[in-house]
């Protein structure tokens, strides 16, 4: 197949120079599930110029399909009635007494089948998908008991099964104490360890371990002996860390070879090098920092200046970022955290692709990759950033298949 | 035809207890194009329980239509040239000499034939009715001149011909100086006021006149010229006011019955008073608070005390809001202005219904007044703020007659 009269974006780099590795008059050649060649019209070899598959583009852009490398998009019930709570003056002791937070999420997902989960889940995955997101992170975090966590994984995985859509399974096992460990982090801490983890491996479900750094949820050294078992799987890790307080998670972790560290508002400045050859890569959760109202930036400026790869994602969750659309979160890390939005779009596509370890596969649009591409009614990339609450996804293709697509007006 | 089966937010006063005016296991009855009945399915009259046309709405919410209040959705070109400009470190004069800022949508609005500006604007109104908006207000101002903002006021026309939502044309001639009147501000407002004001309500093209009072636009004593002359017509008045200073420009425009007053960051809240006896309603612009990364809040607490009705609107224009999301001004005005997910929903339904002067039509559930309805996928009214980006409408009706809806899963 070949899509033509197109303007790409191929993220492919240097795309940081505000380039977005942009082609314009240009084709993409698929087949099968890859890419197998880009470039100029005119300069699209003979041997395919007669495919009996052409698309006209019409001068729209394509883009490598969205990625969403952080949400924990999997879970039961929601907090709109905290969320009026508190604005109607409630104090948090008054939340949680009434049984808000993170705990009313634990139960509601502990206390939901793998069916009603799917059910609840399918309608935020559908909504990321409309926008063009091809590839979605989902951890697992708020059954924190063996059976609970391997429930969650499953319906990620249900998930991708279903829709198409590219799903990343993250265990989170270690992302906030549950009620009966109360007092017993390091308790908590050994079951993740000896049972949960093992478990959720042995059943082919975990892509990825991840963790909380924080005072309300685990200190580094214990995050530490997660990760030792992690690593002792082979499998890659990741951190929420220095979301609100500099614990020294992100450095821990980066110099163990993390994927990602994810948040870093309060990752100090003069700390950003102990980050790193470029390997590990900052996501920013900027839907986190708008719905928690902070103030204290992430170190955007020394990021940038050393090189770090800075991801963008939704951090889809029910407490701190109730946020299913990407392109907003593009908007909302140039808004408030001053990213281009060249280094936006590259934030939710190659960046992000390294942030879940499939750079090689996904986030760029170059040959041997896989076509996961969106075709936006657009003539620049920079417009995905700019608009706020419009989608101009006109199709979405996810490894050469075509996926469903946009309501109004669209083919 | 009755829509039983169903959870209704009627957002008849008193509302702003949180009750939303909720109804549960309730029905609406509507004949032709009214709302004739509303209440408990149990108290349903026999006359209408055997109706022919009854709907199962499954638990859903039902709420009005919700009514965007304030929008500059007209316009040709976009802006995000500009926005990336900035973002890489571009000053403002820089932008500005590159052929930036609002000039550069006057520019393009008067380049653009009636047609494009339609097909232009077109997709902004789409995707506002695709989350339930099915009454819109537009203002010109981006022609500056008689045939200019002729041009803009028959768009704006059309563009409720071809959808079937309300549209309520503001004529917006005082929004900024065009370049021809440079050092002239008296000159041109001499214009407005004689020429152009005059001509467009005689096409019938003004169903109420609004200005900007800034030290970038017009001071008050100017915007008084042009409110006599549109007051001389009996037009109903708006103003732009405090966004940036406090010029005093919405008391005066409450003083003469303003339907609104727009803005308000920089009212003093001691002024709210002022506002008068609850007649002129408080329009919050939370986008473009977001957008310029404002830090003075509105007075929403004086503004609440004096019982002053608030609205919220998009106020969906290419510079500082280019947002076509109400239920993301929904979720702006709580997260942002501490607003309650009641007030929130009051604020764009009955209070957005009151800026326009068309409380008595359209606003809430009540009988006689018109059947602008929306069924959500969701069981409370809560939820329509808390989310960010996710889109639960199922269904829209105007005036009686089903619209166009929604993609993926729904009926």
């Amino acid at each position: 197949m070949i899509l033509t009269n197109a303007t790409i974006a191929t993220m492919v780099a240097p795309y940081t120079d505000s380039s977005f590795g942009l082609i314009d008059n240009a084709s993409i050649v698929v087949i099968d599930e890859k890419i197998k060649w880009v470039g100029k019209t005119s300069a699209l070899p003979d041997s395919w110029s007669s495919s009996e598959q052409i698309l006209d583009c019409q001068g729209n852009l394509i883009t490598p399909g969205l990625i969403d490398c952080h949400t924990h998009l999997v879970y039961a019930g929601n907090r709109a009635r905290e969320f009026e709570l508190r604005l109607e003056g409630a104090s948090y002791e008054e939340i949680a007494n009434s049984g808000g937070g993170i705990v009313s999420t634990v139960t509601a997902t502990r206390n939901a089948s793998g069916e009603d989960l799917l059910q609840q889940s399918m309608p935020r995955l559908k909504q990321l998908m409309s926008e063009g997101v091809t590839t979605v992170e989902i951890k697992s975090g708020y059954g924190l008991d063996t059976e609970n966590e391997i429930k969650m994984l499953r319906v990620a995985q249900e998930l991708a099964d279903k829709t198409g859509v590219r799903i990343s399974k993250t265990f989170l096992g270690a992302h906030a104490l549950p009620a009966e460990f109360k007092n017993d982090a390091d308790g908590y801490i050994r079951t993740v360890c000896e049972e949960m983890l093992p478990r959720a491996y042995h059943e082919g479900l975990v892509d990825a371990v991840d963790g909380f750094t924080e005072s309300i949820a685990f200190n580094v050294e214990q995050m530490e002996r997660v990760f030792e078992i992690a690593q002792s799987y082979h499998l890659p890790i990741k951190l929420h860390a220095e979301q609100l307080s500099d614990l020294g998670g992100a450095k821990m972790a980066a110099q163990r070879g993390a994927l990602s560290v994810d948040h870093l508002e309060y990752l100090n400045p003069l700390d950003v090098d102990k980050l790193g050859n470029g390997k590990t890569v900052a996501v920013m959760l900027p839907g986190a920092f708008y719905v928690l109202r902070e103030t204290q930036l992430p170190p955007i400026a020394a990021l940038r200046e050393k090189g770090i790869p800075m991801a963008i994602a939704s951090d889809c969750n029910p407490g701190s970022s109730p946020v299913t659309s990407l392109l907003l979160s593009m908007n909302m890390a140039c808004t408030l955290f001053g990213m281009t939005p060249s280094e936006a779009l590259g934030g939710v596509t190659i960046q992000a692709a390294r942030a879940l370890g499939l750079e090689k596969v996904i986030g760029s649009i170059e040959p041997d990759k896989q076509a996961d591409l969106v075709i936006w009614d657009t003539d620049h990339p920079a417009t995905l950033s700019y608009h706020i609450g419009l989608n101009p996804c006109a199709a979405i293709m996810i490894g050469g298949k075509w996926q469903k697509c946009l309501p109004w007006d669209h083919p």
